[in-house]
């Protein structure tokens, strides 16, 4: 239902564009001309109270006096009357409205009251809305150019998606020029109704969609996007340029406060989870989209075995270098220099012979100019082979005007060119992560028998945080291990307690009139029974109620393992070196609730210490597995108790065979 | 006098083209036709024993039956003939030969001879070589095209060394479409005579050349280049594009073993230390080239904060996140969006008054094409403020050919374009990290009156290492602390020794036959004159010499120092962060020998662990000034005695006032 309206976005049987314009100036007539010159042949209407023609078509004062039903509504009117307007449309039946109009949420109090009424308009008319604020929609594959964009997109297998529409001329024009082709464009603008996530889900199903680009400023709802980018991007590779990584960036973004702004770490974590391939600046989102749209469109067989053919031995190093600090590809020999005279045929000799290795799965062609190059002729030969061969092509011809001959041939053929060595083999790198992220990992999780009462009371009296004896009661239910505990009045109870915990325990005093009970000399080591008599009678001195045995744990390593809530992908899990290096190191890594076995095992191997933890240089380790385990039972807890706010342990405690979670924060 | 003889290179008075052909595939004849066509005014004189004339100029059959003198003699002939004719050019009285063949130490071990008898040569007739295996000489300042290069680069301020041929057209191509020129390109070639340290120390005083960028595979004499460059890079920004930063990499250069190559770490510490700005990539080399060449050209005023005037939202968002993550730039203001219809005289007004904010540093131009926009107008406009502003313009129009008339315009006004925000901004910040690098705090530095007689002593002795003792008294002499030590027979020489060191004390076994004395129970922590007493008792029951005591070292970070042999670098000093982390974080800083003291507080301030060093969270930190001490001893230490080849203080145990080496290892 839902998508079948977003169908009518990007294929509208019928168009009018309210505010379409006689005045070549204005974006009113910017758009209609774009859909009428443009080509799409189902009915578009005008609809301007002032004009009777406009290019030609007759125009309408209302949408309600157009004679037929109505798809998709393009609206280019002042912000303050389109609500309105908005509004007839929702009663003419219109499926999908696209609001071109800026003056909403983005400028001030007053657009953001008319932002949620066009929100209740559409809302009320089970209709769709796209922007306000926005460039407007493109549909290639049906020639319906519905923006105000300059440039109109080649047809291809790429849908665009973009919170900008600044950005839509440069990306669109510089993949002409690589001969790549957009499936589909949209605008997200402030994104009152349509989202990133309503647009992903839609484009699953597209069959004119291969890959899915898009460029955010924002996650309106992370959680979301994650478990849909997980199913889509099994398909489809989802690449996203996130702005506003920065507080400063998300400041300029505007699009939330920036204490709210979601910390990058986390967005890094969330966008692995979902195998989403996280480009980091412009040039590479381009590169990104080439290599993934060129390896995609011919079905490519995909392997990590990269050979280069060379006329230029400096760029060959430079890619052999690229390669070594990449963690996928392998350089599969020593790279093939044919020397500055190799002409065409040279090239398409050793390419075929290098082709035919079986140790080869890619072949990276690199030429500049030199004495005997044939640089039109060399292009040809690379897209001849790349159409015949399953591995994959990629060329790197160096330079500026000099090979633009080239670069026009390998974009009639759909080969695109990489500037520089080393940016082809970053994306294809990154091509890898998003082949190898689709193996994930999932194994059945035990539902653990929480102890429900201890959260559900906290939760009915309003306490903000658990005790310490009440959240190692939950831990223990879910299979985590806490330090043995007693509480006891006096020395003849804690004589017993203490044959059950152990030596070395810790001492503490129980006590309402005492903050920090250290400063007072409230905690002690215990070795003996011995001292144990002699601490518990000196201790009896201060104003206690009792006092709390606990097994003192002992191992080399400390994590820390915890969860929080983030402003848009709501709950999200943590995992992080402990002690002093925690801080200090930032050695943490994220991922959004609920997780699965690979994403706790990844999380792992994210972190700087993972070497100390698998047991590094003589080092016995730790149990990997036990501390997956406990990350997959706080996502459990955390979804069987969504009123958790916040959960911190800290320190685990880890040795070969044990994690002991020794201090548990529970706030609710 | 060497200089004289390179002033012959870039301005020879008279040149001769040794093998210059009348055959237009060859590179004699490309050459030979590059120098006549280009411009050249001096005379050049084509030898070849079977040609009569050359382009129309006589030939002679050797460069001896020229009649006048020859300063510069390029010489393209196949290898095995080479080193006769420059024997001849030697006679002759050539201050110096290019060498452009190929054929020799890349290509084996013949060629490895034939080198060698070129070098010796040069030697014999104080003949400087360029060369050989190289594309030749240029000198666009007097029209001299010594090469066989197919492009012939702008006149400017940048000379351009680079140790692969074949990197040359592609980046002076790039470099002519940005309008930026040359003041002289060389060609490195094998490097048999002349290589980056004679042309860099050349450069300095050329009065055309303001920059200087190379690209190399390898250093020569890494030792000598930070030398120079620390001088040169005062007055003169030098960039490099270091390849073969990899294993794979060096490999592929060939151009030493991979085992051989200097880890790109200790690169890194060395660029730095010389105030060498590091290029990545052959993308951000070109950045790099054009923000110097822009900035330094116009005598700009140098500042850190940025506004941003932009008619695109997105883009501005991500310069803000490129600001946010560089250490040395401010974002002045949030980004002044002027909207999708801003015209030319917008971005004027704009602009003007921005420039008039004392708070603002650079203006950071953005530009998408979009409703208003007047691309070549705007363009315009840039290059027009830009000329008669003292502070920096960027200019970041964005697009395919849409913006080539802008790019025309940018090129002819010298104000270089760049293809995205991200990128301008981190080559903008490196140019800042140059101009705060050039502030380096030299300190005079003491020379400590070291115990020579040990290190001659063992150094005669052939022997390889020095002992405990032996190293700690080195150590003590440069004013190093070490653990207080005493060799004793028995326990009543041991009980007087105790009462100096202090308890706790270690107890070691002195026993040539026992070599893991920790497996036999021959080392022991003692607390007192009781345990002290016991243990040597029940150690005397071991074949033992006699027994150590050594204070016990407390504090809670370590760290480690030490200094090695690079086969490019020469002695290079270490610091890094102490215990299991130094190896698995790999958190090490290097420097070249010797450093000052600006080096060796730059060297911890790259360490991870900086904020636990200058105490974080609580942590009381260490003596950092203790340990830039050490640091600024070993590098003495090492000066005075080079016959040091490793050296390794492991642990250092710092505490807030001491720092104190408790292992030393000193290998001769």
């Amino acid at each position: 239902m839902q998508n079948s309206k977003l169908r009518t976005l990007f294929k509208p049987k019928s168009v009018a564009v309210i505010g379409a314009s006689r005045n070549p100036k204005k974006i009113g007539h910017l758009i209609f001309k774009n859909i009428i010159e443009g080509g799409f042949t189902n009915p578009v209407y005008p609809v301007n109270p002032k004009a009777k023609k406009i290019l030609g078509k007759p125009a309408f004062s209302s949408i309600k006096d157009i004679p037929k039903p109505i798809d998709l509504a393009i609206i280019v009117i002042p912000a303050p009357i389109v609500p309105q307007v908005l509004k007839e449309a929702g009663e003419k039946g219109v499926k999908t409205a696209v609001i071109i109009s800026a003056g909403f949420s983005e400028a001030g109090s007053k657009g953001k009251i008319l932002e949620k009424q066009i929100k209740n308009i559409g809302q009320k008319y089970q209709m769709r809305i796209l922007g306000p604020n926005c460039l407007g929609v493109i549909n290639p594959q049906i020639k319906f150019n519905g923006s105000w964009g300059g440039i109109t997109p080649k047809k291809g297998n790429i849908a665009f998606l973009s919170q900008s529409g600044a950005i839509y001329s440069p990306i669109v024009e510089l993949l002409n020029q690589s001969g790549i082709g957009l499936s589909c464009f949209a605008s997200l603008g402030n994104k009152a109704d349509i989202n990133e996530n309503d647009l992903i889900r839609f484009l699953k199903n597209d069959p004119q969609t291969q890959i899915i680009i898009a460029y955010l400023e924002s996650f309106k709802k992370g959680h979301q996007l994650i478990k849909i980018a997980q199913e889509v991007s099994l398909k489809k590779p989802i690449i996203i340029l996130k702005s506003g990584a920065t507080r400063l960036g998300a400041k300029a973004a505007q699009s939330h406060t920036a204490s709210l702004a979601t910390p990058n770490k986390i967005s890094d974590g969330a966008m692995q989870q979902a195998n989403i391939i996280r480009a980091q600046s412009l040039r590479e989102f381009l590169n990104l989209t080439t290599i993934f749209s060129q390896v995609l469109s011919l079905k490519k067989i995909i392997g990590s075995r990269v050979a280069i053919v060379t006329n230029a031995g400096g760029p060959s190093v430079l890619a052999a270098d690229a390669i070594a600090q990449t963690n996928n590809l392998l350089l599969a020999k020593n790279p093939v220099d044919i020397l500055g005279d190799a002409d065409a045929q040279k090239y398409e000799e050793t390419i075929k012979t290098i082709i035919k290795d079986q140790q080869v799965d890619i072949i990276l062609i690199i030429l500049t100019q030199q004495l005997g190059t044939e640089i039109e002729k060399t292009a040809a030969v690379c897209a001849q082979i790349n159409k015949n061969t399953p591995k994959i092509i990629i060329t790197n011809f160096m330079g500026g005007k000099n090979i633009d001959k080239a670069r026009k041939v390998f974009q009639k053929n759909n080969l695109a060119n990489f500037d520089f060595p080393q940016e082809a083999i970053k994306a294809l790198n990154k091509f890898h992560q998003w082949k190898t992220g689709k193996k994930r990992i999932i194994t059945k999780q035990l539902r653990q028998p929480a102890d429900q009462k201890i959260i559900i009371t906290a939760t009915k009296n309003g306490r903000k945080q658990l005790s310490g004896i009440e959240a190692a009661k939950i831990l223990n239910a879910y299979q985590i291990k806490t330090p043995k505990m007693a509480m006891v009045k006096n020395f003849q109870e804690a004589k017993a307690e203490a044959v059950k915990i152990g030596y070395p325990l810790f001492l503490k005093i129980i006590s309402p009139h005492i903050l920090h009970k250290t400063d007072v000399g409230g905690v002690a080591k215990i070795e003996n029974i011995k001292q144990l008599k002699h601490t518990i009678n000196s201790m009896a001195q201060l104003k206690v109620d009792g006092f709390v045995l606990e097994e003192a744990i002992e191992g080399n390593i400390e994590i820390i393992l915890g969860a929080k809530t983030d402003p848009s992908f709501g709950h999200v899990i943590m995992a992080g070196a402990g002690g002093i290096y925690a801080e200090i190191l930032k050695d943490t890594a994220f991922r959004v609730i609920p997780i699965i076995e690979s994403d706790a095992q990844q999380m792992l191997k994210e972190l700087r210490i993972y070497p100390i933890l698998k047991g590094a240089r003589g080092g016995k380790g730790v149990s990997l597995k036990k501390i997956e385990q406990y990350l997959l039972a706080i996502s459990q807890l955390i979804t069987d108790f969504p009123q958790i706010k916040e959960l911190d342990f800290n320190p685990v405690i880890c040795t070969s065979k044990l994690a002991i979670v020794v201090d548990a924060k529970i706030l609710l």
